[in-house]
């Protein structure tokens, strides 16, 4: 039987030979989630001039340290050591300081945050460190007033000096003109989507949403909503892998429920030319392997391997049906959360140019001990609890059959544990795989 | 100025005066996601009858147990220990045995992982541990056939003796009925669905989606596919704004761009009852607040606190607008990012039926010193790196310009850095906020 580690790598090299999704260009608002297929550059340096950090005056850094400033008395009040600076206007925030005069000695513009810097300025004193001029205070400029129509009829005193470049944020602080902002396959956050719109992306290139053809096999399968006789489930499978791959980024199609193997190869041959990948769940035992190879090998079911060396989930079968990956999942609701996640997941993110890789893992200290494993590797369900302490520990639940949704829905992650692990203190780290947000 | 602990219990005492969204009822595939208003309880014990684990048979565990089973020499080939049980019929997946005769001694029913356990039957012996019956071949039943056909013509041998109970999931192994499997407030992931949809709920009852008003302000602002003057800036804190309330679970409602004070005034007027968080950014300074205060105090808004001892996010409003919560954030990219995740995001929790709480944080140990903080605290952009070893430490970028959104949007998270923190150095534990997913 296959090991885990095994089938991953088998599953990967099988995705290279398919085409990984097309691009399609989405409105920024509607990008977040999806995974840029095209890199953001800057169409400017950002900040596209040098700006003030702060409310104050742009002023030159000279002006503001006097020849002499020596105290000999330490405990003395300070001084006031900055001289009288003329106002010669106002930057508001969002007008351009071109075509003011460049400052001469002793000028300062009034400046907020954000707003250019004029020329021959060279640093900002912050509002609270000037002192307005004896019985002339500057009036307060609202953002109407234009720079220009200041008179420089007012003036402050600084009261502190300041260094050359100090509160400026210079040209390109952010990004440089022709950076490369943000490269393709990643997933865009909606910090990414203010990064892109202050580059004046309106559009970003996405790659398609890879449609996945969900369906469910089973004679004791029902739909939701109806009475099921002694003997019947409702099927929840179908919509714990809708949310997982809505969450992984695809789009669900819930093909149908199959009550019997003639049903079930009419949906998938009906639906595979509409969906880049095929899930099917339950239908993956002895028997029912040796139906879904005949009957769904007659119409282009290449398999590549079935059964894997682990625990939930064991019967998985994964091929190729037509031109599409095709993972025929184990029916018990636990079986089909892990596989999903473990191979459904990583699928998704090849099929969106993104990288096959399992879901990182961290290390974790036992609540309580474990026992030694056998050669299947070992997926517990798990929740994070803590100590008096406050330390996290994780503690897998007694009841593991893969049958039980409970426990299930109430872990926070899986536990791995490897092939033939030993038996396991508490307080010894293990492997945990955190649940996604929303899966 | 309130630290950060002040301001959010302020904020928190201050939301206990506004009611939590109302209910609505949604389709189970498309509740992933959103908070659930009204317990889900189960309408039957699950499974409903004690069904089978595994692919056997359902016999009578006594009948596995040879009476005599002593063998002298331990290197001899295993004998079969079994009695010969004559195969009664066949019990599908699906199908109930419910008119079927109890199980007689020496009788077995041949059985599928889900089926109901026959009458009389205590325990599964498992289809690998059985041998066909000499010139006796159990011929394979597909689904269709009814249990009540088999004519028990036919014989197995039982390789293995079982225990009574062995295999066999008993009535409401997985839940009882009137069991609460989820409970009100809870924030529904893909597994939760696949409880739900077990239990037959075909609808579940969520808060609405609270709508939140998003309003940039700023004469530099300019919307997306507007060509910048020097000076201006295309606003794209709203585009994070949007994704963040996505993510939490709200609803945004991008307002508008209000270029002066009574455009941002009207905007806020004319929203107000259509939502029921207010946000905006920009307008925080202190000229701007003066502003803010009278413009928008005539028509109804009471502040709460303006200012908080953080960096960067300092100058952040909190108050109430006519029936609403009212957030003013400051208009750099970072502080609205900060302040976005810190305040915005529990106050959605607490709509949404939820606590109000910060988001979890976890101690990290930093990849380079820190210098010791000052009064304020601070929110430290951050990514994780591993060491040659592959331990996680985090590594706080050099530069923390407020307005630099490359660095924010390549962090991994915040290190939070309390006021009057003391120097760190590499290795140290400190306080780690992980960005949540998409946001």
């Amino acid at each position: 039987m296959l090991s885990v580690n095994e089938a991953t790598k088998k599953i990967a090299e099988s995705l290279a030979a398919y085409p990984i999704m097309p691009v399609e260009h989405v409105a920024l608002a509607a990008a977040q989630g999806r995974t840029l297929a095209e890199a953001v550059t800057a169409p400017w340096s950002q900040p596209r001039a040098a700006v003030s950090a702060m409310d104050g005056y742009a002023v030159r850094a000279a002006d503001t340290n006097p020849t002499t400033n020596a105290n000999p008395n330490p405990n003395a009040p300070p001084t006031v050591p900055g001289q009288k600076l003329r106002v010669m206007g106002e930057i508001a925030a969002g007008r351009s300081p071109e075509g003011l005069p460049p400052l001469a000695p002793q000028q300062c513009y009034r400046i907020f945050t954000g707003s250019v810097v004029p020329a021959g300025a060279d640093a900002i004193l912050l509002q609270e460190d000037t002192h307005p001029s004896s019985g002339c205070d500057y009036p307060r400029a609202g953002g109407d007033s234009e720079a220009q129509s200041e008179t420089g009829k007012t003036y402050i005193i600084a009261k502190q000096p300041v260094t050359p470049g100090r509160h400026i944020r210079p040209m390109g602080l952010d990004y440089q003109h022709g950076q490369i902002l943000l490269s393709p396959g990643r997933r865009l956050s909606a910090r990414d989507l203010a990064l892109a719109a202050s580059a004046n992306y309106a559009t970003l290139a996405v790659r398609m949403k890879p449609r996945v053809g969900i369906l469910a096999t089973g004679d004791e399968i029902l739909r939701l909503g109806q009475t099921p006789a002694l003997g019947k489930i409702i099927g929840g499978n179908g919509y714990y892998l809708a949310g997982l791959i809505a969450a992984a980024g695809g789009e669900p199609v819930m093909l149908d429920i199959a009550s019997d193997h003639s049903d079930h190869l009419q949906a998938i041959a009906a639906a595979a030319r509409q969906v880049d990948l095929m899930v099917t769940t339950g239908g993956a035992s002895v028997g029912d392997y040796d139906l879904v190879k005949s009957a769904l090998g007659q119409s282009g079911l290449a398999l590549e391997f079935w059964k894997m060396a682990m625990r939930p989930g064991k019967p998985i079968i994964f091929g190729r049906y037509q031109n599409i990956p095709f993972f025929g999942l184990p029916g018990n609701p636990v079986s089909t959360a892990v596989c999903g996640l473990l191979f459904v997941w990583p699928t998704l993110q090849y099929l969106l140019g993104r990288e096959f890789a399992p879901h990182p893992t961290q290390p974790i200290a036992l609540a309580y001990p474990l026992a030694a494993n056998d050669q299947r590797q070992d997926y517990l369900r798990a929740r994070l609890v803590a100590t008096a302490k406050g330390e996290k520990r994780v503690e897998c639940f007694d009841r593991q059959d893969s049958s039980m949704m409970t426990f299930l829905a109430a872990a926070d992650g899986l536990v791995i544990r490897p092939p033939l692990a030993a038996a396991a203190a508490a307080g010894s780290l293990v492997e945990f795989l955190p649940f996604p947000i929303g899966v």
